[in-house]
C-alpha cells in the first residue's frame, strides 16, 4: 500500500517508522524537513510539500499538532486534500476539534474522497512499540481498508460508528477523563498529606482495590513524587485538549462543570509558571492552594 | 476468639455471618433486634444491649451507619467502650468521620483499650463472599491481632500506618474517587449522546484501553442505561460521605473543588427527587442540565 | 424598659452602650467579665451569670459569637431561657444558624416565652453610631415591642415575617452577597491588572455607573490596594458564615454553587496563611492564582 | 461634524437618532437596509455600503453585534477602515473581544488613522434618552475629539487610559459583574423560597441596606417574579459576553472561576430551552436545580 504520512512530531515519527519497518511504501512530509531524514534513511520517500505526499497515496495519514496545522496542510489550496487521488482515503489521527473533523468529513465527501478519523491513546514510546489504542470512525469499508495499518500501529482498535467525528469526541472524552483522574488524585493526596496519612500507602490501597487502571497508578506516583518535569505531555497541550472538550460541549449544549473546573486549574497553572511542566502539574496548583 | 459484633445492617449481617461460619464465637447486637435472629440461628449469641456484646469480647467489631450511631453505641455511658474488657480490641469498620475516629482513638487510649480502624470497600454481596478490600490502621500489634478476622472478611488487607484515622481518610478518599468517576462519566455520556456518538461504543473504547478499572465499567453501564433504581448504595449515603470528605478537608485546610462540585450535584439530586435512587443518579442531574 | 444584654464583643459593647445612653436600664453579662466594666461605668448593672442577666429582663438581647455560645448561654440548664421571666421577650441578634434559630423559637414557645430574631448589618463603628440595618422577624406584637430598641440601635429596621428564622436566612444571604461581590471584584481586578488596565479607573467606571452600592466601592478599594490587614471582619468569621449558608442550603435542598466556590476560596485562604486577615483577602487567593 | 454610523440594531438606531437630532450630519449604513429608513426620514444620508459610510467621515462610529460583524465591515478589503479618510477617527462602541480591539488599534495605527474604543452600559431605552454610561479609551486627543458625541449619547463618560482595549476589558468586566449579581440573587431567592422566607421581604431588606445599586433591585424583581420573557437582553448574548470574558482571562492567564461557573449556567440554560429568554433566566436553572 502506498501511504502518505504528514506530521513527524514525536508521535508521528514513531508511527511512520513502524509503517516503514512493516514494509509499507511511505512518502513522508514534515514542515521542518530535518525531521524526515531518519525516515529517509529507513527507505521512506521524502516529499517537498504536503500535496506531493498526498498525490500518490492510497491512504494518507495526518498526525499534526492542532486544528490550525490540519486546516493549512489539508484544506489549503493545492494542499493535501486537493492533491489526494480520487477514491483515496485520508486517515486523520491528530487530536483536533470535533468541529474541524466534521468539516473535514464534508470537504472529503464534496470531492468524492474518503475520510476516517482514527484517534490514538498512548505516548511516543507506546507508539514506537505499536501498542497504541486506536479509536476509528467512518464508513465501514473505509475503516476496513485501514485494518492493516491499525494493526501495525496499535494493540487494539475500537470502532465508533460511521460518523468520523465520533472518534474525535471519544479521544477528547478520554483525555478529559485522564485530567479528572489527575485532579481527583491531587485532591486526595493533598488531603492525605495534611491529615498525616502516607500518600503512598493511600495510593497502594486505592490502586490495589477499586482503582486498578494503570492511569491511577502512573499519575498517582507522578503526583505524589511531584515528578512534573520533564513533561511527558506538556501542560499547555492538556489545556488545549480541555478547551476542545469545552468547545464541543458548548456546541452540543452540554454543561461539563468538571471540565470548567479543570480549565480554571490549567489557567492557574499557566499563570504560576507551570507551562513547561507535565499536565499532571495541575496537582501543584492543588498543593499550593493547600499551603503545601 | 470471642468476637462482639455490633451493627447488623446489610453490610454488618453479611460480615457477621462469615465470621460465625468460619467458626468464631460471636455475640451480636443490633438496635432493631429482629435483624439478629438469622445469626442466632447460625449459632451466634444475641446480646440485649451494646455493653453486653462488648463485655466478653476479645475483639469487638462495630459496623454502624454513621457518626451518631457510633457515638451513642460506643461512647455513651455504660455502652461498648466502657463494657469492653481491659486490653480488648475494638475494630471500627464503619464509614465515619476522621474527626470521630480520632476521638475514638483517644478515648480508647484513655481507658487502656485498643482501637483499630478498618474500613472496607465493597457492597453487601461482596461482603457475603468474603471479597471485601480492607484498609486497616492502628498499632502494628493490634492490626496483627485482626489478621484472622480480615482474612475471613476480605480478599486483601492494606495497612495504612499506626494512626487509626488514616484508614478513615483512605475510605473517604476512595468514595470520593468513585464519585468523581460517576460525575466524569456522566459528563462524557451526555456529551456523546448530544454529539451523536453511541455511548456504549464510547464506553467500550475507554474501558477497553486506559480505564480498565471495574469501577468505570460498572458505573459506565449504570449511567448509560440509567439503572438508578433499585439503589445499590443510596444517594443520601453517597452525599453523607462526600460531606465527610469536605469536613475532613476543611479541618485540614485542604480545598477540594471537585468535592464541592459533587456536593452541589448531590444537593440538586436531593432537590429533584432522587433521594431513593443510587448515588450514580447524580448522572441524571447532568442529563437534565443537558436537556436530555 | 429593663433590658438584659448578653455578649459584649465589639458589636455587643457598642450596642449596649447606645442602649444605656438612651436611658434604658441595662443588666449586662459577658463571659470575660472585664469587658463589662466600661458599661458599669456608664450605669449598667453587671450580672455574674447569664441567668442573672435574664432574670429581671422585660427584653433580653443576646449578641454572641456563634451557635455554640448561644446554645450554652441560652439553652443550658439554669441559663438565660430558664431564667427569663414568663412573658418576657428574647431578641437574638447574633449571626447564628437557621437551624438553631428554629430550635430557639420552639424552645421559647414551649416555655411560653417570646422570641424574635433581629439580625444586623454593620460593623462596630456603625453600631456605635446607631446606624445598623436591622432585619427582624417574629410575631408582630413581639417585633413591635422591640421598636424603641431598634430605633436606638439602627437607622432602619426591615421586617421579614412571623417566622423568626427568616431574619437569620436574610442575614446569611446578605453576607453571602457581600462575599460574591468580593470574589467577583477580585476576578475583575486580576483581569484588569494582567490586561494592562488601571484597576482604579475600572473601579471608578463600574461604581460610577451600575455598581453604585457602597459595598462595591468599599471592597473594590480594599481589594485593589490589598489592605487586608488589620481585618475589619476576620476571614475565619466570613468562612463560618459561608458555612452557615451552605448548611441552610443543604437543609433546604438548595444547591448554591457560588457558595461552594467561595468555600473553596476560604479554605485556600486559611491554608495559605490568611487566617488573620480581612475576609476580603480571598482576593489574595485570586491574585496568587493569577501569578500576581 | 460629519459622522459615519454603521450598525443600526436597537442600540445603534437609538444612538444614531440622538446624533441626528442633535444636529450632526450623519451618514448611516446597516446591512439590512430597511433599518436605515427611519433615520433617512430624520435627515440622515443612507450609504449603500460600509465604505461609503466611512469615506466622508470625520468620525466613524460602529455599533455592531459581534466580532465577526466588526471584522467583516471594518477590516474587510474595501471596507470601512480602508475607506476612512486620513486622520479621521473610528469610535468602536460595539461589545467585542479584547483581542479584536487590540487588532483594530494596530490596524488603524498602521494606516495612520485614529481609533477609540468607547463601550456603553445601558439598554436601548437608555440609549434613546441619552443616558448611557460610556467608557472610553484611546489617545487623549482622540477621546477629546469625541466629547461632543459622548455628551449627546450618555449621561457620563469615564476614561480608561490610552490603550483602547481597556474600554473593552471594562465593558466585559461590567457585564460579568451583572451576571454574578443575577446568579447570586437567584441562589438567595431559591434559598428564601425553600426556607419559607418571602423573597420580596428579603430583597427589600437587602436593597434597602447594603445592596442599593439599581442592578440588585431590577434583577432581583425580575428573578423573583420570573419575568424572563420578553427578553431585555437575550440569554445567548449574555453567554457570548461571558465567553469573551473567559477568552480575555485565558489570554491573560487569569483564572476566573465565577465566570466558569456562569458559563456552565448559560450552557444549561441553552440546553433547557431558555435561548429566547432574558439572560436573567439563568435563575430558572437555579430554580430547577432546587426542585422549584
Amino acid at each position: 500500500m502506498n501511504i502518505g504520512f504528514i506530521g513527524l512530531g514525536n508521535m508521528g515519527s514513531a508511527m511512520a517508522r513502524r509503517l516503514v519497518e512493516a514494509g509499507h511504501s511511505l512518502t513522508v512530509y514534515n514542515r521542518t524537513p530535518s525531521r524526515a531524514e531518519p525516515l529517509r534513511a529507513l527507505g521512506a520517500t521524502v516529499a517537498t510539500d504536503a500535496g506531493q505526499a498526498a498525490s500518490r497515496a492510497d491512504v494518507l495519514i495526518t498526525m499534526l499538532a492542532n486544528d490550525r496545522a490540519v486546516e493549512e496542510i489539508v484544506l489549503g489550496p493545492g494542499k493535501a486534500l486537493e492533491a489526494l487521488p480520487a477514491a483515496a482515503l485520508h486517515v486523520s489521527m491528530s487530536t483536533i476539534s470535533v468541529e474541524l473533523s466534521r468539516r473535514l468529513s464534508a470537504a472529503h465527501r464534496d470531492q468524492a474522497k474518503h475520510y476516517v478519523a482514527a484517534t490514538v491513546f498512548g505516548r511516543p514510546d507506546v507508539a514506537a512499540a505499536g501498542k497504541l489504542f486506536i479509536v476509528a470512525a467512518g464508513a465501514d469499508a473505509d475503516v476496513q481498508r485501514c485494518r492493516a495499518i491499525f494493526d501495525v500501529l496499535g494493540q487494539k482498535t475500537f470502532t465508533a460508528g460511521t460518523d468520523a467525528s465520533a472518534a474525535n469526541v471519544i479521544k477528547l472524552a478520554g483525555n478529559f477523563l485522564i485530567t479528572t483522574v489527575i485532579e481527583s488524585l491531587a485532591e486526595c493526596v493533598a488531603l492525605a498529606r495534611k491529615s498525616g496519612v502516607d500518600p503512598h500507602l493511600m495510593l497502594d490501597a486505592l490502586t490495589g482495590s477499586l482503582f486498578s487502571a494503570p492511569v491511577y497508578h502512573t499519575y498517582g506516583n507522578l503526583i505524589i513524587e511531584q515528578k512534573f518535569e520533564p513533561p511527558g505531555f506538556k501542560l499547555p497541550l492538556g489545556m488545549k485538549d480541555n478547551t476542545l472538550v469545552l468547545d464541543a460541549a458548548q456546541a452540543a449544549n452540554v454543561p461539563m462543570p468538571m471540565a470548567s473546573l479543570l480549565h480554571d486549574r490549567f489557567v492557574t497553572a499557566m499563570a504560576t509558571g507551570l507551562g513547561e511542566s507535565d499536565w499532571s502539574a495541575i496537582a501543584r496548583v492543588e498543593y499550593q492552594s493547600a499551603g503545601l
